[in-house]
């Protein structure tokens, strides 16, 4: 393997990859990044044991050239680290000594000891013949609807289907992702366009975390995302990046009954007054409750803590229908589906004393309501706390 | 107390005095923030036991308006936590009732629970009439001292003297600061103006930390600062802030002696390039040894690591006088001392075998040599590296 290429176009591949890289891995290989060179280009690969990402840089005979083609695994660390810290310009990648790659720029040459690229798992690079669909995404409505859904899902390993999201798939152009923990609920449905054979509805759980950490490699990339999904692998897939991921096995949990179809008062509130209340009021409450009282004119929100202090914010309310209410609620789990919500205005609706309050983020015209739907469940309180 | 003040004066504040706060101080009245509303102003304290820090804001009738005189202690992390979260515009301080500070802005009313300011620990406000020395000291001047010596200090508590900075005013218009922790020394003269009677010369050992912490923030303060130095208390002072330190107790070793007045070889390198090249180095080395090699054209740096790599840069010298010579380092403390060289070039002096390698940053020209001067000891390899 011989490769020039410039450290931009190198930190940009390996930025994405080292996502998938866990330093500390068990696996001594897979803490190595997988570097391939071909006549197409250089293929950077990152894995762990649910996730894998490839990312692919094109040669073109000035920023990118493979002079001898090969692979090597190099120690992700190190390596990331040593590119970081060279001058701009071309870097020679030079692996044609065995497990050594030799990295170089006018003044530097660095032996790094690599290991055996043969040791590294195998990626099935063909297109996923079983994929149970195959789905086209715009990459905005994908990281949106991650962004937003993702945090519902648990931190805790009990229940494992609980730590990821669940994508829905239900027939025609739509795409359904549902995250919960048990308190809360988070659900945005986005579009999608069939690709190949007419797919199958079906549903599969993916981890959040790696959600999350793809909706970051997204962030910049204007194409749309291929999707293909099968029981044993889901994919996601741009020209310069290819994900394949891990379904988390077992039965999410059934949602649909859970949201409440009728509610009994709604409020609609601007986002980011609402969000920088809660803010506040968490200051003092911390995850305790806090008790918000709705009127007509302006929702009360109202945090109190033993030998600390209490607090009282007052956010306007831009409209009301049905009856005042009030509710105590767990607050940092509210301000963390505050925090998330991309539009403007967001409703609140009110089920009554035992149901869930309902969050949808909204346009205010009324015509614009997100396809994104929050659920949080009250806090029973046997004494008012204001 | 009952204070009208912007949310930007009193941020801008309480940052500087947060740095004296430790939250988990067992003596509970020091995790707080001590406020006092007098006819002048705003005065917030903040203090552990070796430092205390006055920020003082003045009334000014529109940003700052003092209704009614008191002091009060707030938990810090609560208030700070609460005032950034506020939105922007005027914010009430109500001290009225007892330990208890009310903090209001348009739509937030928050009661936070403080303490007995009677309990704080007193400061002594006049001028330090006992003063070994008094001086003036430019801000600039003193900030980079700080930050090219303090890094140089112990960071272990076995011999405490070394944790600290030594301020050293030996007559005449300067101040010499030094740190060494047996390893490295670092020393930095910076002009001064006599104020009030003829000092006499005495040094004083200050905490390194502390002292990188009034770097911070005098970071765009223009205005001159004012040095009152006595055995039980050294005292920084602008218009604005008034920093007190308890000086540590012991002597500081000799350091006269160990700076060598000749030298066998010299080269002049590109301070950036060095620091690049060395960065590069310790990346495999870490904090192992590197082997530096001064030839007429360059300097060659060779780091080698068991099982992970070895690496060579060369920087171009760009000038040399005397032979070429070659010598093991300590790799992170030589990268260490040029990342905080404020000079484009730097000279490093070979003194022989067994002596300490000698920088000095310079302008090239050979009249911008800066006051500042580095040591470190050589590391004796029974092996040669390259």
């Amino acid at each position: 393997m011989l490769v020039h290429i410039t450290k931009e176009r190198l930190m940009h591949a390996l930025q994405h990859v080292l996502k998938a890289v866990s330093v500390n891995h068990p696996i001594p290989i897979l803490t190595g990044i997988h570097i391939e060179a071909t006549a197409e280009g250089l293929i950077l690969t990152g894995s762990h044991t649910s996730m894998s990402i490839e990312a692919w840089i094109q040669q073109d005979g000035t920023a990118v050239i493979v002079e001898a083609a090969g692979s090597i695994v190099v120690p992700a660390r190190y390596f990331y680290e040593i590119v970081r810290k060279l001058d701009d310009g071309m870097i020679v990648i030079d692996g044609t000594e065995s497990i050594v790659a030799a990295i170089s720029t006018e003044g530097s040459s660095i032996r790094l000891c690599g290991m055996d690229a043969d040791e590294y798992p195998k990626r099935n690079r063909s297109a996923n013949a079983a994929a149970t669909y195959r789905l086209r995404i715009e990459s905005e409505s994908l990281k949106s609807a991650i962004r937003q859904v993702a945090t519902a899902a648990s931190t805790s390993e009990s229940r494992p289907v609980l730590t990821g999201v669940c994508m829905s798939y239900l027939g025609g152009s739509e795409l359904r992702l549902t995250a919960t923990d048990g308190i809360r609920l988070a659900t945005c449905t986005i579009p999608v366009e069939i690709r190949g054979s007419m797919p199958q509805s079906a549903e599969f759980i993916v981890s959040s975390r790696s959600m999350l950490d793809m909706a970051g490699m997204l962030d910049g990339q204007g194409e749309p995302i291929e999707l293909q999904a099968s029981s044993d692998l889901i994919i996601f897939r741009t020209a310069n990046l290819h994900i394949q991921l891990a379904p988390i096995e077992g039965t999410f949990p059934s949602t649909h009954s859970i949201i409440p179809r009728t509610y009994q008062s709604e409020i609609t509130i601007e986002t980011a007054r609402l969000q920088h209340a809660l803010e506040r009021a968490t200051v003092l409450a911390g995850d305790r409750i806090v008790r918000m009282t709705a009127t007509r004119e302006q929702l009360g929100i109202v945090s109190r803590t033993a030998a600390i202090g209490d607090g009282k914010e007052c956010v306007p309310v831009a409209a009301m229908e049905g009856d005042e209410f009030s509710l105590s609620l767990n607050g940092k789990m509210l301000t963390d589906i505050v925090r998330c919500l991309a539009y403007t205005y967001v409703r609140l609706r009110y089920t009554g004393e035992r149901g869930p309050i309902v969050l949808q983020p909204t346009d205010r015209d009324g015509e614009g309501d997100s396809s994104a739907l929050f659920l949080l469940t009250p806090v029973r309180t046997a004494v008012q706390v204001n």
